[in-house]
């Protein structure tokens, strides 16, 4: 997956060729992105997507080909496509490792380099950081739901675009998905693929019985049959069983069976104990048809006996309150050693100036209480007072027992990694142990707990002086 | 844009292997691609998406880096890597062009060709083609509210993944959208390219004065001058209009401003008097900042005075009340020459079986009055009557004077394209012009009238008789 470096919005080049012109494209900047709301109303973020934003800014060349349809545009002059063609990213950029829980307003990624390259690589970085790190999300809640069951994603028929499926399938096990029905993301990421078969594989045979028989004699150590094409109980079950039945005799074991409409807590209860009255316990029970993290929570309720929700079109198009896009942003917050700052009618719309830190502040024994946003140079102690970003009235006193760790790393100097690929499962083994730091309330998918990021005495300070200076120029 | 043959789910690639096992694969079958509600609770859809898909079938084949994966995985036989190998789509596409107006129920893409190869296809067909209805269909909403206003799809970087955003910027223009900021769908589709600046730019200069006739330098004839930074009226206007007026002196005119924050009925209100005071009349207005159909339609209702809707985030995912996917299906409905149905507990979700055709029914003025489905070797003609599909109660007689068109055309033969490919705006101009024939309720955003979609009298009896045959298989 490398993308063309015109994967970006026109103005990024209009603007790229006017600070060419007025000798501003090698000054120094400094860029952060973050987001302003946590996705589906929800506690937390799943950071994610690094890994192919790093690709995209290491590979950043013009071909022949893109400066030529560059210049019959008829917008930019002769010298400016020259520039292009030696046109690479060398900066450096300072993230989380992807599985990394993260909260509104604090920085993610910060990309630091001439103004030309740090501005230029804007649009790419939104696009593959905000969706992927919205899907890893949306998996996260999902496997929360389902509390142990697993989950494995469908979705690519309806996802946004080819791409946006695939996309879909990598960050969904960022998030904790089990694995994916994409065959194309099995081969790109490493994923496990699953699948069962569709109504269609039912119909293409006489009966049902036979259209169970004839998968199972193709694959007799992997068949999930699909059980609701005529009646669930009445027909498709009892099919399943025979089968299960003929195949054990063969010395194989049937993997399972999928449901796909009708009442699934109830449909599942029964089958499970169909199943384990023909002594077929192990034969697993998936389910599927229009699920999320609100259907799996009200499945569980009822006491569905499922061991595996296969998760489409709402994970894969992140569908829900709140959800749908991610509001990523890449704000400027230095030039030249200058800190920058955008302010709005709206104090919460403010960006934070400067270069800076996250930290995580943590408990002795490893529980989260709270982030903090510092300058670059800080590094906030326990007993100290910090303050909420948006109201400045309101503040707290780290608890003296405070551990504080980096929550980023430079991960690319000079345009070049500086960490090493990370595998999938590493990322998600992360998620999975940072869920179980959060305060429990956090996680709840329905008003959770707000996770406090506070902003250090020393950057408060900062941020009101700009304030006060830009008023000034205004009025 | 070509995509690999792995971009499927796994269940087709286990399917073909069985199918091939069972000695079905080349039985001749035919599958419909169609969806059950129109999307965003609307009245239409704006078909889209057939070019690429007919790409994604002229081209298919497996690599041998593509069969050395799947071998890999361990699930399949020699034999069927072997097949394969010289696995190809040669099969019969029909469909309407793109920018079709259709509506639920009605077969859109009908594929025939082996079981083999007609299934196969089923998942990039939908990936493709549910996507790219959408979002054609967002547009033409949006188009709709903005009453003639243009309106440019700057939604790349909140799109779901890269190519997420490339589908978006394509189809959008085949609902009526007139240009877009991403510069790989210009490049790739041949769109018209849109682009202002980001509040960097602004931020990056001493002052917006400053930052303002450094872009007006530039680009003397293509300056879009984003006023909100600091402040829309007391600052952004007058400095624009600063620039303007230097900008004339040496004989050339500002393009627009943008405002992208702020009560913006109001404040293009103020910023058109103001321009117009200055005699910049000409001077375009383009606002920003979270739009879709309803608020497009709202700040025209408070007489804002916007020249162009840029319309990103809401646009390039869709969201809204049934919108963010189409779950368009794919459903085999005829198979060695029987036809076939699947059945389930809600008779609006059977399939109407067998091979058929979708004819307009319009008066003879052009306006179109309904759509009828019936089989393949049938024309209906005025005076017939014609039955509501899920309701077999309702019914209504085809007006003496209709006019029956087909709504499709065999697009594929033999795997091979049968039409030239059609240029965006002529799409789009079909668009255009079928939403002036609908009836004018379909168009209303919220509760619309429902345009209605019949089926023929010998369908309906296909249909009733396959219900009852099955019926009896179950019980």
């Amino acid at each position: 997956m490398s993308h063309s470096p015109l994967l970006t919005d026109l103005y990024e080049l209009t603007m790229l060729a006017g600070y060419l012109e007025e000798g501003l494209a090698d000054k120094p900047a400094v860029f952060d992105l973050y987001f302003r709301n946590n996705p589906f109303e929800g506690g937390y973020a799943v950071f994610a997507g690094l890994e192919p934003a790093l690709g995209f800014l290491e590979q950043l060349r013009f071909t022949e080909d893109d400066l030529g349809f560059l210049d019959g545009l008829g917008l930019f002059k002769p010298g400016f496509i020259e520039y292009l063609r030696g046109f690479r990213f060398r900066g450096r950029v300072t993230a989380p490792p992807e599985g990394t829980l993260v909260f509104a307003n604090e920085p993610l990624v910060t990309v630091e380099g001439t103004l030309a390259e740090a501005q230029f690589v804007e649009t790419a970085l939104l696009t593959i950081i905000n969706f992927q790190t919205l899907t890893a999300t949306k998996a996260a809640r999902i496997c929360h739901a389902a509390n142990g069951a697993e989950v494995v994603e469908f979705g690519l028929r309806r996802a946004q675009g080819p791409d946006g499926g695939l996309s879909a399938s990598r960050a969904a096990c960022v998030g904790g998905s089990h694995g994916s029905s994409n065959v194309l993301a099995g081969k790109l990421f490493g994923l496990p693929l699953r699948g069962t078969q569709a109504h269609s594989w039912i119909q293409a045979f006489p009966d049902e019985l036979a259209a169970f028989r004839a998968y199972a004699e193709t694959f007799p150590d992997s068949t999930i049959l699909l059980v609701d094409t005529y009646d669930t109980l009445k027909s498709g079950l009892p099919n399943a069983i025979t089968v299960a039945r003929e195949l054990r005799e063969r010395g194989h074991e049937l993997r399972g069976i999928r449901i796909d409409s009708g009442d699934l807590a109830y449909l599942s209860r029964e089958a499970r104990r169909m199943l384990d009255e023909a002594a077929f316990s192990a034969v697993k029970i998936v389910v599927s048809n229009d699920l999320d993290e609100f259907v799996i929570e009200s499945i569980r309720s009822e006491a569905g006996q499922v061991d595996i929700f296969a998760v489409g079109t709402k994970l894969a198009t992140c569908s829900g309150e709140g959800g749908g896009a991610l509001g990523g942003v890449y704000k400027l917050v230095e030039i030249d050693g200058t800190p920058k700052l955008k302010i709005t009618g709206d104090i919460a719309k403010s960006t934070l100036p400067g270069k800076k830190r996250v930290l995580r502040c943590a408990e002795p024994g490893g529980r989260f209480i709270q982030d903090v946003v510092c300058l670059v140079d800080e590094l906030p102690q326990g007993g100290e007072t910090v303050y909420d970003p948006t109201n400045p009235l309101r503040r707290t006193t780290l608890p003296a027992t405070a551990r504080m760790t980096d929550l980023r790393r430079v991960v690319m100097s000079g345009g070049l990694r500086t960490t090493a690929a990370e595998a999938l499962d590493c990322m998600a083994n992360r998620c999975r142990g940072e869920l179980s730091l959060l305060p429990s309330g956090c996680l709840r998918l329905i008003n959770p707990h707000i996770y406090k990021v506070s902003i250090s005495e020393r950057l408060k300070c900062l941020q009101g002086s700009l304030i006060d200076e830009l008023g000034k120029k205004v009025v």
